[in-house]
């Protein structure tokens, strides 16, 4: 019988990740207290799936996006449990390089459906990182777990302005897939919906390409759809102290079992971007306080100048403006609350008026989102002039569980359990 | 005045492209016997501009893919033979890692909006080509073109089981975008679109990935999402004699303008992957001909070992059935018509019914479709056992001219003279 076949094993490319997962064991990543993400120099490596905390928050951002929202049509609670381990197991090979199961496209039983779907053979690992989350209605009464919802993961507030399309918002699970290749992000999602048949059903998918911002000091800061670079403030995983306060739920927050978890929010923000690319550089520029080539805040010349909110202009005038986005999105005006973003630029085709179907898909993560992304966002829907040009089309809160420890474990244990 | 700023020179990345496009102009390519690829080592680098044919048709097949088609709205010549120059000085820009105008994000007036929309300033050429393409609209009676139709741009038959949506097909113009970064690929569609408000709106657009075809022997075969290689025998840019006879039209063709062009075949084609993932290893290497793992004929061992379609299998019957899709698309069935496909990956999201959005966006350039898109997919569509895993959902045809031979030259110019 031919056993499992490494992806890069196929194509000859030789043991560089093969090491890792041999023997059909993945070895467990036990540098908890520091991020698993240094390891990953060149694009085509493998990110260490286990750890005290699930890959793809603080990892450095790839450069490609897969998001899927699922509902749950099961109404058992031991075949979501199941679920989750037989996506445990899949995760821990799709993201080092390896087929979805032991049995893939090549490999396998002729008279079968192979267990991998076969288009990312001979793909390398291309930095995937697969992160679960949890949505509010899975807390409802079919699987006994109302008790268990996080005082975090309370509704979000409605939002003045936004246009909430319900079919691509919310759900019960979501898996964000992110990769340097979207072939990879895409096959991973597509082999966990496939594992998920009958259980759960694609309720919307995303793609998104061209990281928004950078999780990582080491990583330049990129532009979204306006031109503007975003992200110059965002948590980093070289912010520790930052990160411990803001990011990672604790024991304490009233759920322990999300201890060493994080919440997830995603707004699809649709942009009127022909209508943005008739504005003037000035107006652009003083909508958000900073210049457009350099991302420096107005007062200054570089973009990591410190912003400072009284600095005036040589006409006497606030120089970032009193409604200016980087002012009211600014940590000092929300108790000091941080946001680690990573959303990505995407482009849905067009939009049946002549216009591109685009914008930014928003992704934070945060400890507690009603200290963090809803204050923040009340203001910005309250007074941003960036609102002119972009619209909130789709919502997502999820909470995503802590990391999976090892082989024996899974995601979401410590929920079911 | 600031003037031009070069997208890399703002990043200090040095005077690698920019040597090739001071001075605002650039240096024109004068190998028109060969195919102008060979240059572009790097995924960052540039691929030149000017040439006998437009780059992006025999260009080593990039990862990335931005198609738009356009509905021109000025009932005015003069104005469209305006929008093609202005729309070829970009390009000429763009391609090599350029703002789309001279007064871009950084160094424009502070009152006017910028030239470029901003969101590449930092990023490299990526091997960003456009191609341009005339639909047959375009040659109905607004523009006086009627009397200059090619004959080889016949309407397209209706073909067995197709599902067109009219909404998503056709066009009078089109551009295809490919690039190693989506983000160049998009930004480049989008200032296109901003250069032609007012004379040309958005019909549709399709983002594409994972390009499923290689152009060039030095490219490793790559996979479609039914997770098997596509374009083994794909027309190659080192076939040089058969793309003499079967890619580019020649004066005697019955449209002397498009000498040096192509005709330009899109299908997009959805796949119900979720269906397709549900059917025996054996059962779907049937249906190709060809085994999933390596690529090999059914009778062979290797990707490129030569296609017998009277060899046997041990159980006495052909090796490669009778309706395997190898044999129906293979040239020797079809007077030797080949094509060169250069298709790609796409998710458009999900369905709303549970499912991804998923297929392949093809796209083939060839000589004359009348014979040879046509007859191959009469064929195909009439007896291919694939047919029961995919849809045809959009359709586009279009005359794509010459390519710009210097500065002083246009996109289409052969056809407004």
């Amino acid at each position: 019988m031919a056993a499992r076949m490494s992806r890069r094993g196929l194509l000859g490319l030789g043991a560089a990740g093969a090491a890792a997962v041999g023997a059909g064991v993945v070895a467990a990543n036990t540098l908890f207290d520091e991020p698993p993400v240094a390891h990953a120099a060149s694009t085509a490596d493998p990110f260490p799936f286990y750890g005290e905390h699930q890959a793809g928050i603080v990892t450095p951002s790839q450069d490609r996006l897969h998001f899927v929202s699922f509902d749950v049509t099961t109404d058992k609670r031991a075949e979501l449990a199941e679920l989750l381990q037989e996506w445990t197991a899949a995760a821990a090979r799709l993201t080092q390089g390896e087929q979805a199961g032991p049995f893939g496209a090549v490999g396998g039983a002729p008279e079968a459906a192979p267990d991998d779907t076969g288009e990312a053979l001979g793909l390398p690992a291309s930095g995937l990182t697969l992160t679960v989350g949890f949505g509010g209605s899975l807390f409802d009464d079919r699987f006994g777990l109302a008790g268990k919802r996080p005082p975090a993961l309370a509704d979000l507030p409605k939002f003045p302005g936004e246009q909430l399309i319900p079919e691509i918002s919310g759900g019960d699970l979501c898996v964000q897939a992110c990769a340097h290749d979207p072939q990879v992000a895409v096959h991973a999602i597509r082999n966990l919906a496939r594992i998920g048949f009958g259980k759960v059903s694609v309720r919307w998918s995303q793609l998104g390409f061209g990281r928004t911002s950078s999780t990582s000091r080491a990583q330049a800061t990129p532009r979204n759809l306006m031109g503007f670079k975003d992200g110059t403030a965002n948590l980093k995983l070289e912010d520790t102290d930052l990160l411990r306060e803001q990011l990672w739920a604790a024991r304490e927050d009233g759920a322990a079992w999300m201890a060493g978890g994080s919440y997830l929010v995603t707004r699809k923000i649709r942009m009127t971007v022909e209508t943005w690319d008739r504005t003037s550089l000035a107006e652009q520029e003083q909508i958000f306080g900073r210049n457009k080539g350099e991302g420096a805040p107005l007062h200054g010349k570089k973009e990591f100048d410190t912003l400072d909110f009284d600095a005036v202009g040589p006409d006497g005038k606030p120089a970032i403006a009193a409604d200016a986005h980087v002012r009211l999105a600014h940590p000092s005006f929300h108790g000091n609350a941080h946001l680690l973003r990573r959303g990505y630029n995407f482009v849905d085709g067009s939009d049946g008026l002549g216009r591109l179907d685009a914008g930014l898909f928003f992704i934070a993560y945060q400890r507690d989102p009603r200290k963090q992304f809803v204050p923040v966002q009340l203001s910005l829907a309250k007074d941003d002039p960036l609102n002119e040009y972009i619209k909130h089309v789709s919502s997502g809160l999820f909470a995503c569980p802590p990391g999976v420890r090892d082989a024996g474990d899974y995601w979401g244990r410590t929920l079911f359990e």
